[in-house]
């Protein structure tokens, strides 16, 4: 495996390089391009920082970072935190050329982003993911944001990144229901657009789990072509891109529904995508097997195929309605077509998708 | 006058129509192509709402939107109205292709054009500028955002209206300080790039005090011309556009000095640009005579043409070191080049900045 190869978002002079390998954060000629000169900030977690914090510290002297290292978890995604991180750079007489580097998973990534694209009208913003979910989806593609509390994601802007930084190595030290989680996303970029891939998956789940380093590397790089080139064709969602979306309009209703953080996000996710291919098959769109299918590949990988009882069929429609695809007062939901397929529809049955939020418990 | 004659702000697919002209907030062929079918806010505020609200709301009808009205002043444009706006906006339901519809001055517009600008990651935004600072400057090119303690428009983005409407008729209702305030941001267009212009303002001074209405408008449409052209150019402030900045770094500097709200942001920027004229002299790039001019000119409009005596030289000269256009360290002002022509400088001598802060005073 290569240290680093990068990939390229193709965004014009708004590009970016993903670079993926094992190493990468100590690898400072990755970062001195964007740094030099410049004030840095490090936006990390409690987590994290005991990890890699060190490391890239040194990788970016003589350049000395302030950092801001934030409490753990999804509820720490608020217009409060977001504050917080503004009021230290502005203290420390932060100016708009100065850089944000966000050393830790989605939650890091998207408050830093956020931050970054509001600061003085919009700063650079370095994406160092050290989850799986982070490398695969959250830090490649610009969307940032907080949550507020009628909502996930409500409050932020789309703001890319200078560059990606995805070290394998950080992903040894995720607890295994994190590393679980981060597959579901990455089972979601197969079942858009990828069928061979999706059975590359089922071969490959043990190794995945196991955090075999070459068979997560390859993941991590084909999720990220398959986001590159989406973003790349479609960078603020008026289109193609709403398909990264597959199973998340029921999958926020879940998290909301039971409270932010009770649910991992890629858990919320899996139990989303087996109710819009629950949804899908009701309408004729897959097979009962191909069904069968997707749900015994999150099975094996240890992630909820159902909705909880806890949030009742009723609940999960009203939350979805507050789903930001909702465009003139009509729910759109991301359904398979195929296998490796799908689209964005408005014209599915009310009383089968009624029929899904039933039926697809877990 | 033609009642409305729109003008284009080339921007490609973002691009947009400014109109200007008489009675446009009733016209509501004007407003129909962007709201049908939509959600709508409209953000007003207490001064504004008694004077054109209901006749906005009625050219909206059958659309009845929602409304907030923010209490007046700079002091207003805080984390904490945006927060209040979005607030609203969520337990209303909006979805993303809603739109929003600032009805007021900067401030208002300011504070929606943000909350558009991260509703959702974006929404739809229409600028109806009341005041002649917001229709000739802060409601064109799509610079949102709040001030925070410490620092002016600190924490915004970028995002461009779908739609500028500016009504000369709401002008007429605009209390004496304010106009004048206005006119201060008027004589800058002239300054960096518009000779012929400038001297078209010396010569009707005294109609556009008395808001002749042809008069008026004639302004208006060259400010947003010179205006819309630099934003075409130079969207995100990356060249050109900070020549919009003449004078700005001192007048910040003043309100941040004299505390938000004390001064109106077109009374700073008038003896911000006198500094900025006395330091342009200074370096020799332009004459005394031409510096008498600039300060003839503001004192026969009204406004103010020097620095206030409560803020020190050394208490203008840490607060302008917070400006936006700092880079590495350096501080960046934007300096005439000659009468009607202006450029960006670091290569100014530092004991001359001194000298203007201790010698341009009111």
């Amino acid at each position: 495996m290569p240290d680093s190869d990068a990939l390229q978002v193709g965004l014009g002079r708004r590009g970016y390089p993903i670079h993926i390998g094992r190493g990468l954060i100590r690898r400072r000629e990755l970062l001195a391009p964007h740094i030099e000169g410049r004030q840095v900030l490090v936006v990390t977690s409690e987590t994290v920082a005991p990890h890699y914090l060190e490391a890239l510290v040194d990788a970016l002297s003589p350049t000395r970072p302030e950092q801001v290292v934030l409490k753990d978890g999804e509820e720490q995604k608020t217009l409060d935190t977001f504050r917080h991180v503004v009021d230290r750079l502005l203290e420390a007489g932060f100016s708009r050329d100065c850089v944000l580097i966000a050393l830790g998973g989605g939650v890091v990534g998207d408050i830093a982003g956020f931050v970054a694209g509001c600061y003085q009208r919009g700063v650079s913003l370095i994406q160092v993911p050290t989850t799986l979910l982070a490398q695969v989806d959250s830090s490649v593609g610009g969307k940032t944001g907080v949550n507020h509390p009628l909502g996930k994601n409500m409050i932020g802007v789309f703001h890319q990144p200078v560059c990606v930084i995805a070290d394998m190595d950080t992903l040894a030290t995720l607890p295994l229901a994190e590393h679980r989680a981060g597959l579901a996303e990455v089972v979601k970029y197969a079942l858009i657009v990828d069928l061979p891939f999706f059975a590359w998956l089922e071969e490959h789940a043990g190794a995945l789990l196991a955090r075999e380093a070459e068979t997560l590397a390859h993941a991590v790089r084909r999720c990220c072509e398959i986001k590159a080139e989406i973003v790349a064709r479609d960078e603020r969602e008026s289109g193609t891109r709403a398909l990264l979306n597959l199973g998340h309009t029921f999958g926020h209703a879940i998290e909301a529904g039971l409270g932010y953080g009770r649910w991992r996000h890629g858990e919320a996710v899996a139990a989303g995508i087996c109710a819009a291919a629950d949804l899908s098959r009701r309408m004729g769109r897959i097979t009962t097997a191909e069904c069968d299918r997707i749900r015994a590949l999150f099975e094996r990988l240890g992630l909820p195929t159902g909705i909880p009882q806890e949030v009742s069929p009723a609940a999960m429609l009203e939350l979805m309605a507050r789903d930001k695809k909702v465009e003139r007062g009509r729910l759109r939901l991301i359904l398979l077509r195929s296998l490796g397929a799908a689209d964005i529809s408005t014209d599915f049955d009310p009383e089968a998708l009624r029929s899904t939020l039933r039926e697809c418990r877990a």
